[in-house]
Formats: structure tokens, C-alpha cells, sequence
């Protein structure tokens, strides 16, 4: 009989050093809202996401023909494209462009595991993809929360936590990050409501006026892709072939 | 009208850099079973408990006169007068000494929180004296989980999510962290058993045979003091004035 692998949860990038990353099939998560906005652009035909640390590399990355996002506390960057929020990539063309990425905590994420074995990226809006990608490869898998400046979060936790909650019985649970997270995600789907209005970064996003990309960012399914991390850019695992 | 202090969750010591710790009176946790020992033994007439860092230092305070505490691995180190189980202290005669203590999370954890505004210890068995002593204070307060090897724990996390729900009404909850912990408290309440049985430290206690720990950790109010953290030790703040 062979052994379930291990499904694991990294609550916050300050905690991705307790890890061996080199062990696992990684999946970044920061559900508010760049793993949510890769899905999208993926989706609307964009060929690579290139993750940059900073602002100036992005700037230079758009000289080289590449269309730019940049987030800072979560506004758009004057100068560049697009921010961060899933609707500045719903209707626009993107179609064959490569799109360079500058978020506050997800790019940092990559970086921080980019020697895993295969690092993707997840969120709510490509929820069953990835689930079925995950049962594919049946290798340990290590869930990476981005949190909020190194700080653990409620919506990245969630989506953790339900994404081990569904991985249960094909893989092991047996660590105690991971039962919090899935802890979270049972009470949450019955409180969605209560832990939405809790949480720290929702209220940041509603203070500017970004409940709509909050109620986007939590429904399922809407991208069926897979934002794979291949040589420093993210593709579309389902239809690139590496 | 006062604004009320806010009560914060740090689930792991690996997280504590993320903090400001200065602005905070915290709370340093380590259900199995430093914190849960400290009280043991200061309510068993200990005068003070030095933490140190190394088995060497412990060693040298042994000679110093120091009665001596050392765990490693969860068992305890030869050539030492208790490991950190509490069982160690409470039938030994403790009255009037002092007590050296090295162990592999708990000390860390105190080390990297001394800047402070103050620092006590905290567990079940002494929780309703802290949550007392808290509300006097009613500072901003830091409860540190000390995890495992940097990893978030459960029994930490449950106890941290304990303090909160306590607190809040005279504290203000308002970040991921503390509403996460404080989820995980209120569904362990129905399913402790549950919980005790998944956590992986839980486990491994179980493994060495230390079940009786983990029960007489999870008893709340058995020692009524409060270890603070003073000039590198540990007093008793019931007895001992400042």
C-alpha cells in the first residue's frame, strides 16, 4: 500500500524558513488579491506573469514591451497599467501580452519558495483545477499563506484550510497549522458573514472601497487555469506544456 | 470615553519580529509544558526561575547553587535535577530555592520578547490570575505562542484563543491572528477531545508517555500565580512586589 502524501499549511511567509521547501509541491496563496488577479489574467489569454520585487524593475520590464501592475497598501501605482484588483484585468486586452507583477506580499511569496519542487499558485477562483492538479501529482504539498506583511490572515488561512479540508482522505493531515486553518474554514462556512466582517484586511479593502473585488475574490471556479512558476514567470500549466 | 486596549496573537515565536513587542505587555505561552511548569514550581515556593539558553549555562548555575530544569526533545537531560514536566515539581522541595530551566521553545520565546513592556508567563493551570492581573493592566497585550521549533502549535493557539475570547468586551480584537485562534478555542471546546487527539505535539508526548502532562496542562486554575519576567528571571507576582 502506498503511503498518502502530506498536505501541510505555511501560515505566513515569516514562517516559510521552518520549512524544507525542496520537500514539497508548493501552492501560494494571497486570496486578496494577487493570486486571484494571475488566475484572471491567465484566463483573459495573458502568456507569462512575471512576479518583480520592486517597482523600478517593473518599470524597466515595461520598456522591454511588457504590460505592468504594481500594488502599494493596496492601491494601484501611478504610471503603471494596472493595480492589483481582478477587475483591472476582466476586460482588458490581453491576449498574447506578458504582463509584469509588483503586489506587497505575493511576490515576495514566490520568491521565498522558489526552490521548491513545483511551486503554483492558488486561489477560490481556481479552486477545482488546482485540486485536481494536487491529486494528480499526489506529492506533499505545502500550502504558503501570503498574509499581510508577514502577518497571518484570515482569507489566505480560509482557503488553506479548505483546501486541505477537501484534500483529506487522498492525503495525510497530521500537523497542527494545518488543523487551525481547517478549523477556521468549518466555522467560516457557516459564518462567512461574521469572519468577512472581521477580518483585518477586509476592512483596509472596504475603507477603499474594494468590497467588490472581497466578494469576487471568494467565489469558485470562475478561472480554470493553473499559474504555473517556471523560470521566474508564472503560465498557465493547463494549456503550456513545460 | 477610554478607548479599550487591543489584545493581539502571535502564533509563533518565528513570528515575533512582525511585532512591535515595546508597545505590549506579553504573554508568553508554552502549554507543553514550560509555562505550565513555571507555575508548578513557583507556586510550590520556588523564589525564582532563571531561563537560560543552553545546557551549559544551566550547568553553570548548578554550581552557583541552582536547583536545575533541562529538557531537550521533550525528555529530560541527564546530569539534571528535573526535565519540564510539572509532575517534576510538584512533590520535590522546592521551598525557598532557586531554580535554573533550559528547554527548547519556552526560553526562546522569553528571550525574544524581553524589550517588553512587561512579560508574564501563562497557562491553564494559572489562567484566571492572569486574566485578573491583564485586566488591571489594561495595556495593549501580545500573547506569544511559543509553537514548536517555530512551527505553530495547538495547545498554544487553543489557550492564546482562550485568553482573547476572555478579554474581549474590555479588549478590542481586531486582527487575523487573534480571530483565528479564538476560532480554534470555541470549536475545541466542543471537540477537545478531537483536538488532543490530532495535535502532533500531543503525539509525540503520547509516544514518551506523558499523556498525565498533557491532562494536568489542560487544567485550569491548579496553581493561582503569576510568573513575571524580572532582571533575566522569573518571580511570582502574587507574592512578590516590584
Amino acid at each position: 500500500m502506498r503511503l498518502r502524501p502530506i498536505v501541510r499549511v505555511c501560515l505566513s511567509t515569516a514562517l516559510i524558513p521552518t520549512f524544507k521547501v525542496e520537500d514539497y509541491i508548493v501552492v501560494v496563496i494571497d486570496i486578496l488579491r494577487a493570486t486571484t488577479s494571475f488566475c484572471v489574467a491567465l484566463h483573459r489569454g495573458v502568456t507569462e506573469i512575471r512576479p518583480v520585487p520592486s517597482l523600478r524593475a517593473c518599470r524597466s520590464l515595461k520598456r522591454a514591451g511588457y504590460l505592468t501592475a504594481a500594488e502599494r497598501g493596496a492601491q494601484k501605482v501611478a504610471g503603471f497599467d494596472f493595480g492589483n484588483s481582478p477587475h483591472d484585468f476582466l476586460y482588458a486586452d490581453l491576449e498574447g501580452k506578458k504582463l509584469a507583477f509588483t503586489t506587497t506580499n505575493g511576490t515576495r511569496a514566490l520568491w521565498a519558495v522558489r526552490k521548491a519542487k513545483k511551486v503554483v499558485a492558488g486561489a477560490f477562483v481556481n479552486m477545482s483545477v488546482l485540486l485536481k492538479w494536487l491529486r494528480q501529482q499526489a506529492e506533499p504539498t505545502l500550502l504558503v499563506c501570503s498574509g499581510w506583511k508577514g502577518h497571518v490572515n484570515l482569507e489566505d488561512t480560509l482557503f488553506a484550510g479548505a483546501v486541505a479540508t477537501e484534500l483529506e482522505g487522498d492525503f495525510r493531515v497530521n500537523d497542527d497549522a494545518t488543523l487551525i486553518a481547517m478549523s477556521l474554514y468549518q466555522l467560516a462556512e457557516h459564518r462567512k458573514k461574521y469572519y468577512l466582517e472581521h477580518s483585518a484586511h477586509f476592512d483596509r479593502l472596504v475603507e477603499l472601497g474594494m468590497q467588490r473585488d472581497v466578494k469576487y475574490s471568494l467565489r469558485r471556479d470562475l478561472h480554470p487555469v493553473l499559474p504555473y512558476y517556471h523560470e521566474g514567470a508564472l503560465i498557465n500549466l493547463l494549456t503550456v506544456r513545460v
